[in-house]
């Protein structure tokens, strides 16, 4: 039997197994630590722009292609991605096998293309694992009762590697990107960012949500709510990346800011002169769910003049359309008007504590109105504060916060 | 419950379905077939050069790519088929659903890369059929008990198709590719080659084994072993193509000559100097069968002096330096030589009833001789003739052919 602490987890993403060349790279690694003595499974998405391309094929077959076609179809890119990994490894000496979600047991329910992981009955790959080889398992994909193949929507292959975490029961993960690690924000706007060593989970979610693209959101809930651990790490360079904990391993400690997210994708959306009754806000959010609009920063501002009110939110641009239309009945139905603001940044700041600390947010307002830069918005949690300002602010916020936080420096604590 | 005289078999190859608008126009006729009340089960390949495309990608990765991920990677290929396929159908308004190999039931045993079909269990494909949904079902592939996929070999989607149509206990099965049927010979060399409008599976056979590339013979054996009649027409044009029957259903016929077939992909294989003994034929063709290598017009010529012998034969020219290999130890046992010939070609006469009447084969000889090109070898049978000539001989011969058969003529009689 092997044992389970023993084995590893790998995922690599589209970036990391582009082309020949990167699967043979990726290959080395998972080789690699077969050698040292790991029992090696490894999520594989589908190389570089396939999905993308498989899209565009099927969006030129028809217009409004059907969903379970679109998993049938979007579904063969990862099973590219686990057969090249898997001769790669084999032409390395190592034994190895691949396997699509199906054959691994990954049991999927809910809608086509944007399916949940039901559970993974995990025999099959620890009879591999057992038999000495390296498992390469395909990504963003399960398989459904009526053995459909259903996939679990973008980024869906970092859900696949955690959710294969627990069902191994290993306490780890390893995420191979394009990127070193989580930074205390984009590197490629503010200069001194620095490489996290570790974030909490949580935090993790808070960011995503924020806009940083480094990880699927409910990656991080599964790895949160069942204790594993995820380096995320380079495909491309050997140093360690940023340890993702789950809370309990986290260590108590005073409330910090660990990194800035800055997500210009979004657009604010205002309705105004809204009835000040109740009811009204749950409308306007049950029209939104209903049409499957993702929404964040729902503000409901005090009533500006007696018996009006308005609802601010921000909602990504792809979205943007297709949320005024959304509204459009209710706004008639109640006088309102639906007014959508482009132009815009969202900024925050993702850390620990704050609810407690309101000097963090002090801090915060206090870092731009010292450059001048005026807030449209803003929410705060415990874990996140956000704040919306003017697009062409965004950069600028984004290196005046870093500096007042003092990310720059590395805390020995942590 | 479906009648099963009504269900449709439909199958497109690669070049049929290649482009996007390759891939509407034929789901045009599925749809069509649809609405003039058949139902429709529709076995698609790759699109285009899909298959050597992930061929060169595996190639890149492995120099000698593992057969169970290989067949693992190339399935996608028909995956992808039998997805845009059914998108498009659904586009045109007609419900459809697409199944691959394993979901289809298609069972498959035997060798990787090179697997046959045990049984399909069409349950699923009738019970889709029955609710009146065209049913896209990925060719070339199928099932082992350990649910891993095995690939048919090239031209799978033929036999996929033709067992389609026996397990479905319909007779008819319609193959779409882009020549417009069987010629008598190749048009693109005998410019008055004409179009058949029948022919049996049995002279089908024949023609592959003489090198024409219309249907794969394994699916021209199952056709006639259990009575299925094929329909094999263009893509692109409306026009009727040819029909291959089943030798039932064939009229008896005196003899005649139905196709010529020119193949110039083979080379001829001499073994000289071989003790005239028993079991020396037996040893050089079980050296053969073992290292997998095809052979045709298996020619053991009469003692040119006593005691010694000569085994002749063709085999593709990809073969050619692995079947020399494969020789080698039993030519050194045997005080023999191997001698390969190259720039030959295969020039055959396919038809019925040859063995009661000499005189096609007579006429062969007379046309060639009256054109000076001399013969190598000859091999007849009761539905073929054979003969190898130089290379740079063959399309004269192929019309000198032609022309002393009469085939530009249309026989009514057939």
């Amino acid at each position: 039997m092997t044992a389970r602490q023993n084995i590893l987890v790998m995922k690599f993403g589209g970036t990391s197994v582009a082309d020949p060349e990167k699967i043979q790279r990726a290959a080395d690694r998972a080789v690699a630590a077969r050698r040292r003595g790991r029992a090696v499974a490894v999520v594989v998405s589908a190389p570089g722009d396939m999905t993308d391309e498989l899209l565009t094929l099927a969006r030129r077959v028809a217009a409004e292609p059907d969903d379970r076609e679109l998993d049938q179809l979007l579904a063969t890119g990862e099973q590219v991605g686990i057969a090249l990994f898997a001769m790669a490894c084999r032409a390395r000496g190592a034994p190895a096998v691949s396997l699509t979600g199906a054959q691994a047991g990954i049991d999927a329910g809910g809608d086509h293309t944007r399916a949940q992981i039901v559970r993974i009955r995990a025999g099959k790959i620890l009879r591999e694992l057992q038999a000495g080889r390296i498992v390469t398992v395909a990504g963003f994909q399960g398989v459904t009762p009526g053995r459909d193949v259903a996939t679990l929507g973008r980024g869906g292959s970092d859900l696949t590697a955690v959710a294969l975490a627990c069902a191994l029961k290993t306490r780890e993960c390893e995420i191979y990107t394009d990127v070193k690690g989580v930074y205390t924000a984009d590197p490629r706007i503010v200069s001194e960012a620095r490489k996290l060593d570790r974030i909490t989970a949580a935090e993790m979610l808070e960011l995503a949500g924020a806009g940083a693209q480094v990880m699927q959101p409910r990656s991080m809930e599964v790895a949160e709510r069942f204790g594993v651990s995820i380096h995320v790490r380079s495909a491309f360079h050997p140093q360690p990346g940023t340890w993702i904990i789950p809370k309990e391993k986290a260590m108590l400690e005073k409330a910090f800011v660990s990194a800035l997210a800055l997500d210009k994708s979004e657009v604010r959306l205002n309705l105004m002169d809204l009835p000040d009754r109740p009811g009204v806000a749950a409308q306007v959010l049950a029209a939104l769910a209903e049409a499957r609009i993702p929404v964040d920063m729902i503000v409901q501002s005090a009533p500006a003049r007696t018996g009006v009110n308005a609802i601010s939110l921000m909602t990504p641009r792809a979205f943007a359309a297709k949320a005024q239309e959304a509204l459009a009945p209710i706004a008639r139905r109640l006088g309102a008007r639906v007014d959508i603001r482009d132009q815009v940044a969202k900024i925050s700041a993702v850390g620990t504590g704050f609810r407690h600390h309101p000097w963090i947010a002090a801090k915060m307002f206090a870092a731009l109105a010292e450059h001048k830069i005026n807030i449209h918005m803003i929410v705060a949690s415990d874990l996140r504060i956000s704040a919306v300002v003017d697009a062409h602010h965004g950069e600028t916020a984004l290196r005046a916060l870093h500096r007042a936080y003092g990310l720059a420096r590395k805390k020995k604590s942590r």
